[in-house]
């Protein structure tokens, strides 16, 4: 069978999971992660064969370390299952409820996107979390891997999906594509997918969103700003500057760039350059903060660059305006921070800057799923349509009008027959 | 200044829309009201211009009717208007808040989608309703409106940009193209157009959705079906048939294609086809049905048509879960109604259906916004992504997280210093 029949038969399971109640949905989840532990040891054996094969090819340490598939992350993704579990069904829950006239009463109710392919990174835990936040939405799932964790997906994709069968979900509600060629097929499935949400690099990201018709979601970068303001304290903003660009150096969420109010930056710079230097941070600055510390020149390509590494550009601005005007300019509207004791400068800043995520006195870092008490995320949104920011379940919903009459037709109205009165129903 | 130029404008204007209060969009919105009233006899004259070349110009009856703009739409549209600003403000409303840690708190919050770009047909009534969802829900927005209606058009922007300017709101707030062939300039704004909304024919939509990168919500088609259950009251089907078929043949939530039970059938498909007859519409049906009635043979095409026009397709399914499944197939996820009095069978169709609006024993004309006492709407998305059915102010909009702390960093987390505690504040 090609990509596009296989895709064909998930389309149709797809109305046939979104008819299941959450209790079975609940009961294939607590079914998942038993099959999971009891099948550790040979799960654990392909991991290892992944990761003997990767070292071999001479796969760099940080991406090593997300292929490794271990007892931790077993029971990571085991507690996740859990809450997931704990969590109220997100289908079929009532969003609106309308009288429109007598005997004709309206409700808008959650329902599941349909089919969802995944494109994702070489992280087996990864494979786990989005097969389960898309078994507690009802959505069918169409999940592609990287290929330095072939044998691991392979081992665990069985596992779960012949868990969810076992369980009582419908036959091929889930679906994995083993081939990196089997991307551009998937790619043309339009009539059977209904949204693609790939992860990666910017530039994969990009690729997916020019080759294919069907609504993708993903974020394209991650340009984050810190805007120290005149009335910031130090002793705040040194260590959130450190944690947003050190902590996690290649995450979309790190600070790109720092914006400094030109009446702190004499006190601010000099003290925060030493701090940098400790972390082993080059910082670029303009030519107003060269004037202040000795550091590496900035042009204007450092303004739209997401350098994913430690390096940190600077610039000194007049006031809080002309940080959010840069901003709003420059940024890439994922998340951006003030430090400030001003609460008046904050609102103003948080309001008026245009980004997924606008932070007050905390470190970009924040800007994740798991740290907003989703449980998980399958990605975060720097679109402003549908989802914002760290998805987990509710951006994996849509929903459906649902509308009762007894015999109304619209003539009446038109005609004015009969009034619409329009009363919402508690 | 090309058009680029311009929607660069508008979109630095869009955070100062974003950050005005919802009192001062009220007051702009019954400026513009006012601003109607008082320039009406000019806007009037500028119609009747536009009606005069239409007519030179053999332009449809239909067509004509939708130019027109005189004292009766004037005073629907100012209705609109104060119905608009008695609805409670649509931004900064807080959807979550959650203390993640002591000190350390998320909201997230309603927040305009930015600039949006609407294409339309010759309606000047459309222009004043749209641009009053707009200012409503803090959107700038870049209008065309049909070329038949450029004087129309151009008294109207006119009126109401000046009326919002006066009011306070911000320069370049709104934008009206005027050439047809500023369209396809338009389409290559994606750093200053968040959102595209294209009204009119199913192909127009479709060439603007496979001629830009700017995301588009439009609806594409309108396959609409009515299943009649076996459990139906004729006395209720036949007038819903007509009244879908019939009342406003050439809107997108009209009928399409009937299916009938076969318990069913040869008591209804006689009467009904009587029916059809006296309103001059065609049957086209299958084999089965043209062993009931004397009517057009059907083909296979006829399941996937939009007719638009006077004729019903018709076909006998063996069950509910047969006609689940041809909508499924070949409907257009738009709206699909059941004739039944069996409330187990409408609830198994309403949740297995895939469409927008699933109903029971009423017309699918009802699918409209303002119907569903939304005051007016944008359009209606046949899209399962942010917006699903007819979308007005809600649909406009988006969010924002904002996270508010107190020096809170990450690597507390990671390192297990500090822990997340979740709690949803009321």
């Amino acid at each position: 069978m090609t990509i596009e029949e296989q895709a064909g038969l998930v389309k149709l399971a797809s109305p046939k999971l979104a008819g299941t109640t959450g209790e079975l949905r609940d009961q294939a989840l607590l079914a998942v992660a038993k099959a999971l532990m009891d099948n550790k040891d040979a799960i654990f054996d392909a991991n290892r064969q992944d990761m003997e094969q990767a070292e071999k090819d001479g796969i760099a340490a940080p991406v090593l370390k997300r292929l490794k598939f271990d007892e931790g992350k077993l029971r990571d993704v085991i507690n996740g299952i859990h809450d997931l579990v704990q969590m109220p069904d997100p289908l079929f829950q009532t969003k609106l409820a309308r009288e429109l006239d007598e005997g004709l009463t309206l409700y808008r109710e959650t329902c599941p996107i349909g089919v969802i392919g995944v494109i994702f990174e070489a992280r087996p835990d990864a494979l786990v979390q989005i097969s389960a936040l898309c078994i507690k939405s009802g959505n069918c799932v169409i999940l592609k891997g990287g290929s330095e964790a072939t044998k691991s997906n392979k081992i665990l994709f069985d596992t779960i999906y012949a868990a969810v069968r076992e369980a009582g979900l419908p036959e091929n509600c889930m679906l994995q594509l083993e081939a990196r060629s089997e991307i551009n097929e998937l790619l043309t499935c339009q009539s059977s997918v209904d949204l693609l949400i790939p992860r990666g690099s910017n530039a994969f990201v990009q690729y997916i969103m020019s080759h294919t018709n069907i609504p993708v979601m993903g974020h394209a970068d991650g340009i984050c700003h810190i805007y120290v303001d005149k009335d910031a304290d130090i002793g705040k903003a040194i260590p959130i500057i450190l944690d947003a660009k050190t902590q996690y150096v290649s995450a979309c969420n790190t600070v790109e760039t720092l914006l400094v109010h030109k009446d702190i930056a004499k006190e601010l710079v000099p003290k925060l350059a030493q701090a940098l230097k400790e972390k082993h941070v080059e910082l670029r600055g303009t030519k107003e903060i060269q004037a202040l510390v000795d550091c590496v020149p900035a042009t204007e390509k450092d303004d739209d660059t997401e350098y994913l590494d430690y390096i940190l550009s600077a610039k000194i601005v007049e006031s809080v305006d002309e940080a959010i005007d840069h901003i709003n300019r420059h940024g890439s509207h994922h998340t951006d921070s003030i430090v400030t004791e001003n609460k008046e400068t904050a609102l103003h800043f948080m309001r008026m800057v245009d980004s997924a995520g606008v932070y007050q006195n905390c470190s970009t870092r924040f800007a994740d799923g798991y740290r907003y008490g989703f449980g998980a995320e399958v990605g975060i949104s720097t679109s402003k349509l549908h989802a914002r920011g760290p998805v987990g379940l509710e951006g994996l919903l849509s929903y459906k009008y649902k509308l009762f009459g007894d015999g109304h037709i619209v003539d009446d109205y038109a005609q004015g027959r009969k009034k619409f009165h329009f009363v919402d129903l508690p």
